[in-house]
């Protein structure tokens, strides 16, 4: 059986942030009955914890798929300076306009980093998001 | 390259319950070779951590994959309450003629939640079972 | 050397809640320069973790320095029903008034559970309280 | 003001065991009611982790409070070998008179520890016995 | 929807180890400025945490997909003895003339394992190796 | 009962390092018989964990015992710049003729804090440090 040609490189962040799940086209009731607590206007707030996977083939003469402090600017960049102690609906778009569930939250931090960390020996595979310990999405796994 | 098409959802749950790994047309010593300290047949006892992960496409309209409060229920009424603080071999069938081996107890998980969880744009994709921190099972990965 | 006379029983639970740390006396930059981006007016959340401890001696009888789905109820009751998925400073007294630094929330955590959990043989002994798995505050012990 | 005088040295364990909670001079229905789920009679079983902590002043020759292949011999013998994959009502005394709350088998543990790590410059000091990640008893502390 | 027809089964073991990132035919400038403080020539440490997974069809007879004790014992011997409390690029070749990064030693992980876990129903399918808690590589996955 | 005076605060670091522990009094067979593998004189290294914990009353106005960002600039001053990704026998004075055993980095870290932390409300009290996730000293606790 031949050997895997490529590897996956993981790199793990955090960002404390708020939140609220409601649909303004509906009434309270209506989002307390889809969202339950998550619908709370004022917002609540998690750790989120972001695990992004790169998918490459290690550079022969380094042996790295990433250069790991590149790797870590651009999280900070894209992700942890932007919605790190903010409250997602009001201070960070497009939450603004989509309601920000763990899922969609995953793929905006997705749109964000595709093109970032695109390399001829590495692309994007996976953006894991917890909300908490108990409860994560995987987009592009 | 095009985005992913889907997302996997997971979420954890915990149970206490204790079981015994030994095959009654074998003698003890036959048992003790194959499954070690696991054949004691008073039982032993494990903190199983379950992650359930679906596989599906987030709602248009309102951003889920899956309801989380119904999937707690789900999963509480399909394993919590039947095996937590249980006796695996003695109180929760098929365990008194399937060996509760980590394998065969995720396997059962999988044919009890895979029918629950049919949904038009969600389905079960895996069952990872925790035995110790140290060592686990997935099934459907 | 005589044997400990107490014993030390704790209990975890968790919650998710937003908060904002600033002075309404103060200027916007001197809360930035007191609070840094805990400051931000729109809050930011946190997932809590609490470690609620009580000191006491096992009954002779039960072996138990305390009763376990009581202590839940308990902690159920006076933090995690009126506290998770909340705004702090809008929705939890005294949070409108006091600022909910992780300091000031034990301390008021403290205040509301002293008093449920007294026993001829039990008493609080410590508040524990992870505002992130990085920081956290103790009160009592 | 002056520096402490004496360190303390913890290491962690890990043993994996079914208890039953029930008091035989009691009811079914007695028992559950104090006991509730614990008092399952076919018995349930946890992961239980156990950190034993020692107080001394280092050695100043080694720099070293105890020695840590001695210790974790100590702990295999006295704690784990005895304990690990054993229903402890049936196999592991006193717990065959001796209800195994999570307070009685830390006491347990410490009367079988404490002579055990007398040294000249140590002794024990605490006995913290986790019976699922969010709870746990400390004797000793 | 038929059931999935195999199953994975991971364990996880830890060493620590010290290592050294730097390319002999570089000056140290040039190894700063691609390998950072990995690349001090006196090396520094982690407490490296392996998961190894195995993928499998569980015996219709034991319900098992590897014997654990064997896997254990199979992980000791090809990595953890011969890399634990060891400085990789100074006693552990092929890390005399291969650059430690975490790939590499992933990939060198792989190539010892491969071979001693085959068996009619098992073979190697992942490498997952953590250098930190929050930077990992699979190879394999 | 009154309620208590003062809070403690908690802040983790973690810094990866190597270390070597032998005498050089000693020969190689001595060292080996006391420190076992970790006398190896190439060294081998950790992730260590380091909490750092302040006594202290919360300032009335701010709520706060102590300013976190200024704590966190002292931690990277004192211990992780000079100690993260550093041989500590070679590298990292007083180990160059201190045996860095966890017991004397942790005795080490007081020293270079203790001073730093003094405020008329607050004081350092202990210093915790992890080796490995199974083996920690406290100083001070």
């Amino acid at each position: 059986m031949p050997r895997p040609d490529y590897m996956l490189l993981t790199r793990k962040v955090e960002f404390s942030a708020s939140h609220v799940c409601s649909n303004p086209a509906w009434s309270p009731a209506e989002n307390l009955r889809v969202y339950g607590n998550n619908s709370n206007p004022n917002g609540h707030g998690h750790n989120y914890v972001l695990e992004v996977t790169l998918e490459g083939v290690p550079d022969p003469v380094t042996g790295m798929v990433f250069d790991l402090r590149e790797l870590k600017e651009i999280l900070n960049q894209e992700v942890v300076d932007p919605m790190d102690h903010r409250f997602l609906n009001r201070e960070v778009p497009p939450f603004d306009r989509v309601i920000p569930t763990t899922e969609n939250i995953a793929a905006e931090i997705w749109k964000r980093l595709e093109g970032r960390v695109v390399r001829t020996n590495a692309r994007l595979r996976n953006v894991r998001l917890y909300e908490t310990p108990d409860l994560y999405v995987d987009y592009g796994g």
